[in-house]
């Protein structure tokens, strides 16, 4: 039986709220010894700590290093081996385009088309700016049937996502690229019998975007992949029977928590307002997702100060979230994204769970080598909601 | 998606060289309140644990104690429970026969045949030595078709290794062994219909060494089981992208680490050619598998002394391992084999994974109970090879 079939079995609707706070990319490595974590001055996550029930998660299994799709899928209890994301709609929500259960999205480069051949899949890596410039000159510009519309939304440098809107749209089709400069450029071309007409239809869209482009200094054409659909994933209201909220700021953590069926409520920038939104919301709703960017943007950048002073800045709203009394209170990040490597990595992340049932261990801190030494050990991402659902009152006993 | 498919697309081949010693059979229990680890005075292996990252790991799963196939299949990443090896084929390999491709390949014993009946299945457990002569006398006596070679290679007793050499040979048999003293012969019975008529080779061969062996005392009949053939496993570059060599003197390692398509490195007796060998052949790889037998050897035979001293010889080697500077240096057994049971055992074995990448923890020794306490918890060894792949610098992230 796999966990979907028990979980529809086995959860309950109760009145428990679940809080789930995701500081992104948390996990890190030692620089003179300590990690971001061990060096920031954290006296509230200290004292949620003593109170929990604390181990290591891995995101998708030892040594994997997961995009943010998966490792947030899996957090939200879905195996990421088992929902693979195109990376279309990945891009697509990134750059937060609205995704409808029919549309086709790709990935798409701006590039220069000299005498036959792709000479630079980059087109010289154009401005963002530029960039904007084109996608406005070419949306007002395809012919709209009545049943298609595409549209281009500009993303950094040479970089955009296209978005066909119609009927009958297929994903199983090849990359429109040639994968490496001074080849000529490459049609789409159908992976089933059924992707024809749309094949036909997006080599259309390629030709009529090269005419439009045809005046231009470098971005003279265009190159497509990751063709891909709607995923098709059970809500966490079908599996689980919670209504789940997402407090997240940037497009992609929306997007990930619209995917999975979450309710997506409306959080300005400032980190105080992560709080403010699930205060304001906390009676609707009895699982909340929230989203803190800064932990993984200071790993990213490989900026070891700023990565503990984005854990210090968190620290202080931890109080405001034990005051709304949640019955289940889990921190944890996605993935690790050590400054030393300045990208994610398959690290493992420290996790913390506060419960009335939760058994408090000898951990006394949120970091990665005191959880290591947690009550719950080290296990996969894909047991943080069962985990939840259980210590929430919201699974019943597995057979008799 | 499973591991080999996410192998082959995660994988990306760079100069970062690893290193896996395996300490065969290193894991024990504590005689006098001290393990052999804990006893041995390991200078070298103690300063590797501190600048390390350490667990336990359960070759196949916790309780199942493993084979060197299936332990040593787990260390290379392949699942034990998939790749099954046939027993003739780990037998040959533990002889040193060469299998190639077609070849089919059985466990034999030399038994007694009286008044039609198998009296005895093990001959009365005739010497080493006579198994030898009767080798001898059987192989240049074997009628021999221009497309079938039969050899038969003595083991210890009354144990031997048949290979069938020809074409069309199928493994799908069952055993030619009574199973029980006092029964007839049983023929080989073909499993599946296209093993017919290698069914009936067999039966032939049987009813000629039969025939020659007359005369003889005790071995007047042979028994065969186990009929394989060689194993189709995707080899470790296909799946890691990675050059592997083998330094092991064992033929059963060395056979091992062929099927998974390692190059076989020539390595004589002594401890320390297996670092010579390494020195020498440094350059050619960049992911090496070295064999220690001594530890297992002093195991098997309930000698404490012995493990503690086997430990002690290698340890002094590890600088040596070390000033390669290789980007990963992983220590660990294949399976424990405790002093007191004489015997393979389903007891976890320490590990450590010395990276620039890795979390040092607070484990200071290479032991069963410091590594208990490590950062990476206890895991199959299966996950072992992530692990190196990841640390090295060769897989890419999952998804985005």
């Amino acid at each position: 039986m796999d966990w979907e079939t028990l979980a529809q079995d086995l959860t309950l609707k109760n009145d428990a709220k679940i809080v789930l706070l995701v500081l992104d990319g948390l996990g890190d490595l030692p620089e003179n010894g300590l990690t971001p974590l061990e060096k920031a001055s954290t006296p509230n996550l200290d004292r949620l700590a003593k109170e929990s029930v604390c181990g290591l998660t891995d995101p998708v299994s030892m040594g994997i290093t997961p995009g943010s799709g998966p490792a947030h899928l899996s957090l939200f209890g879905y195996d990421p081996l088992e929902y693979i994301l195109g990376r279309g709609i990945l891009e697509a929500l990134g750059l937060g385009v609205e995704v409808k259960d029919k549309d086709l999205v790709a990935r798409g480069n701006f590039a220069t088309l000299k005498d036959g051949q792709v000479v630079d899949r980059r087109a010289g890596r154009i401005s963002t700016e530029i960039n904007a410039r084109l996608c406005d000159k070419i949306n007002p510009n395809l012919p709209k049937g009545s049943s298609l519309k595409i549209s281009l939304f500009p993303g950094k440098e040479h970089r955009f996502v296209v978005r066909f809107r119609g009927k009958g749209l297929s994903q199983h089709l090849s990359d429109a690229d040639p994968q490496k400069d001074n080849k000529p450029p490459v049609p789409t071309r159908p992976l089933r019998p059924e992707a024809k007409e749309t094949a036909n239809l997006v080599n259309e869209f390629i030709e009529q975007v090269t005419k439009l482009l045809k005046e231009e200094a470098k971005a003279t054409t265009i190159l497509l992949r990751g063709f891909s659909q709607y995923p098709s994933i059970p809500s966490m209201n079908t599996l689980y029977k919670i209504t789940p909220a997402a407090i997240a700021h940037y497009p992609m953590y929306r997007g990930l928590a619209k995917l999975v069926g979450m309710d997506i409520l409306d959080v300005k920038a400032e980190t105080k307002e992560i709080f403010t939104t699930l205060e304001k919301h906390y009676a609707q709703y009895d699982f909340f997702f929230l989203h803190y960017k800064k932990t993984d943007a200071a790993g990213e950048d490989g900026n070891f100060r700023a990565k503990v002073k984005a854990i210090e800045e968190i620290d202080p709203f931890i109080p405001r979230l034990v005051a709304l009394k949640p019955e289940v209170l889990v921190v944890t990040s996605d993935h690790s994204t050590p400054c030393q490597l300045k990208s994610h990595s398959w690290h493992p992340n420290p996790f913390l769970l506060r419960a009335s049932s939760a058994m408090k261990d000898k951990v006394n801190r949120l970091s990665e080598r005191e959880c290591s030494q947690g009550h719950l050990g080290r296990f996969t991402s894909l047991r943080a909601i069962p985990l939840m659902l259980a210590h929430s009152g919201k699974l019943k006993k597995f057979g008799a």
